[in-house]
């Protein structure tokens, strides 16, 4: 029996295998509180999955630094297979206000739309989308293999990770002490959702991303308007010019450099762009807007962006007081591509501030600052960020992957890069394999907020995806 | 005896009035809490007063309207006399939070920095600047003539309001009711801070001012900006460039007509503010500014100004998250020279919007209007505000003030206009009479803050002004 014909067999019975074993097994799992801060629940999230693994035949043991969720690593084996594929995911969650949730609390998940056999049906829970999906479904896949007696054709490697929500501020660390452990071909990471359109996708990156925030500076204190408006300056007057200056109205960077040292895209990339789904006018009219930015939001996530995220200064409506502000603030996120490296970005928007006639401090002028300069600012990097990854389409591992999802889902979506930022950097940085995001989860997933759920279609989905992938042709 | 010399004699007597008892008197009535919302400690206020003016033979009563503070009036005729002059004043102040104030309480009046017959200690407690020194110094005043046998030139007028610092709301009503009562040749408005040289100063008017907000939008909710950052139009960003298309970086107001229906300064006034002191270098030092934006202070408050008083649009800082926000909010006080109509000027601004692409509502947008306009802006007036006044330095009524303060103060400064704004308009608009403010407390009083306090000095020249103009020449 070729694998082609295996993998229509297991489709056609997918219903035969016990859907009802699958969700009773993801909901123990979904019980388990998994903020990364709550050490002790971790811990049985990190022991329930272990546990899971070693009753499928995967070699599994916690990776652990001190103070830090463990990775819970396994390890499963296919004789005479080339190929080694990691698969990484998560498994904890945001935190989550029970009082936002509507209907059952984060940690008590429920069923909400109608039986499990119907795919609309939606399971609700933190962390039933975000990120323990990926995790249940590959668990799955290969008991639905067992039952038809099929075995991976790769070395399959499982790394999840506890504390990807809080920042992954150890992953690095456990990763380059276990690097043989985690070394692979290739990194499947299973994290993310499928496209808008409910079309299966591929990323194969993610932008980086830098935060900021920017103070400019008028009177030492906040002054009567009507003795020393437009005499004393008014910072966020200031301001306000200062962000004018940096972008136009139509999304445009004015800033010198800031589209320079760009990575170009391929032409698979390119042709891969053109042949993803036109999203525009649905998203336009999902989101109320008349207009854009002026150009289609696939060309706008394949270059750097800079993001007013908030600005702020002295009071608005009820807090409105008749005074000329002290200083005004704008916090700042810089989304970058391949090729922009985050220190030079701040950097440049430093130059550019400075260009205005700032003098640019990493802290709050003294008063002789004050005094000594007519324009002041003050500029501190929040998030320190990490640079864009990308991994090439043309790799052979890249068009094995693509072949193997494209007979199960002829309509894969396939993005050279997702708009939002993935620490894959972090991950790069010490197994320098290729990287190609495999999300199965539904965009409408609530995902960081209140009812976060998962829709059951795409879990099936999900779950035949993993099974196409394990079973996958070779070239090697 | 002329009155000039009795003048002299009087000022190189005044120590032998007794401060004391004076202060003793005026704590008394600082000691009453006197927030205009606070009705029956109004009302003690209101009958404390009654009763002082009464001591004096000030012919007294409560002229009131329902569910107001009432105003305190008082006659004292003098025989002969061709000239009324309506003395105005409050009773009522700010609220006060007492865990701001150092010391001693808000209600509760203190002494600091030397004895009383030190000029520089000071008196604290609320209202001891605003408004309650004017009102005890004109009682003292009347005191002190009383001990030499001297007696008003002038018929005079006293109206005490209650509710000044909650907005006056029912001021216009009660005059107009007691029209014929309140009726004098002009009034001197007793209030507001001398010069920060601690000159004397009269001011011949007030700026008026209006508020309002003005909120543009984005998508209909918060975005992911990585995912649709410089695509979704920030409504951040428009409003910079929306705010600076309103003013330049020198302070130079850039909507069309803002500057024009501008009643000139006249002749006297313009050499009034030449010679007035330029305390711009001061100031800039006191404020921690090595620039400000462009021209003089005075040259600045004899102009109508466009102020930003306040920024908001998602959060900074801490509170910073990666999302394009969904809308922006400015808030703004236009303050207003004579000439200029406060529902014009909001016409103007209104038309410089919609003239940057905006549709401009009164409300928030409807889904269908934000699928309908590519550009939508909130336009909320927060305070109707009202006109400005100015009395002319030519009258005769003007030049006799200025004549009998000048005999007492040589250096007196001579103001056309405050910055600020002060509700003349609704004493103008029902008694129809010129008005010249006569200010006698320090102007750092921490007015409407914690902490208020008099600088005994200025409490008895003070004294000395409101004897001199009880008792000044007349024309007729």
């Amino acid at each position: 029996m070729t694998i082609r014909l295996a993998l229509l067999l297991i489709a056609a019975q997918l219903c035969a295998q016990d859907r009802g074993a699958i969700l009773m097994e993801f909901q123990g799992f979904l019980s388990i509180p998994n903020v990364a801060s709550d050490g002790p629940n971790i811990r049985r999230n990190a022991e329930w999955l272990r546990q899971a693994m070693e009753r499928r035949g995967i070699k599994s043991q916690l990776l652990e630094v001190a103070g830090a969720p463990p990775v819970v690593y396994g390890e499963l084996t296919a004789p005479g297979a080339k190929r080694t594929v990691v698969l990484y995911a998560h498994y904890d969650g945001q935190p989550a206000d029970a009082k936002q949730w509507k209907g059952s609390p984060p940690w008590e998940p429920s069923m909400r739309g109608g039986s499990p056999m119907d795919p609309e049906t939606r399971l609700y829970a933190r962390s039933s989308a975000d990120d323990k999906a990926p995790i249940m479904a590959m668990l799955a896949a290969l008991d639905g293999m067992k039952q038809f007696n099929l075995k991976p054709t790769v070395n399959l490697k499982f790394v999840f990770e506890g504390e990807e929500e809080a920042g992954s501020g150890h992953l690095g660390r456990i990763l380059a002490a276990n690097k043989r452990l985690v070394s692979g071909d290739y990194w499947l990471i299973c994290d993310g959702p499928v496209h808008q359109t409910r079309r299966q996708q591929l990323y194969f990156g993610a932008r980086g991303v830098v935060g900021l925030n920017l103070t400019v500076y008028g009177a030492a204190r906040e002054l009567h308007s009507g003795h020393y408006g437009n005499w004393s300056p008014n910072p966020a007057v200031m301001l306000a010019h200062l962000i004018a200056s940096m972008r136009d109205e139509n999304g445009q960077v004015l800033i010198q450099g800031f589209y320079e040292g760009i990575e170009p895209l391929s032409e698979t990339e390119k042709r891969a762009l053109a042949g993803a789904p036109d999203i525009d006018a649905m998203l336009m009219k999902e989101l109320g807007l008349a207009r854009t930015e002026g150009r289609g939001v696939l060309d706008v996530i394949n270059r750097p962006s800079l993001n007013i995220r908030g600005v702020r200064s002295a009071g608005v409506g009820e807090e409105s007081r008749n005074v000329v502000p002290s200083e005004a603030t704008v916090s700042i996120d810089i989304r970058l591509v391949k090729g922009n490296d985050p220190a030079r970005m701040v950097e440049l928007l430093r130059r550019h501030v400075e260009g205005r006639g700032y003098a640019v401090l990493d802290r709050e002028p003294t008063p002789e600052e004050r005094l000594g300069h007519p324009r002041i600012a003050t500029m501190k990097v929040s998030d320190a960020g990490y640079r864009a990854v990308r991994t090439s389409m043309d790799l052979a591992e890249a068009r094995e992957v693509i072949e193997a999802v494209k007979r199960l889902r002829p309509d894969v979506v396939l993005l050279p890069t997702l708009g939002g930022s993935v620490p894959l950097a972090i991950i790069e940085d010490v197994v320098k394999a290729p990287m190609i995001g495999v999300p199965i989860v539904n965009h409408d997933n609530n995902q960081h907020a209140a009812n976060e759920n998962l829709r059951l279609k795409d879990f099936w989905n999900g779950i035949e995806l993993f099974r196409a992938l394990f079973m996958m042709e070779t070239a090697k």
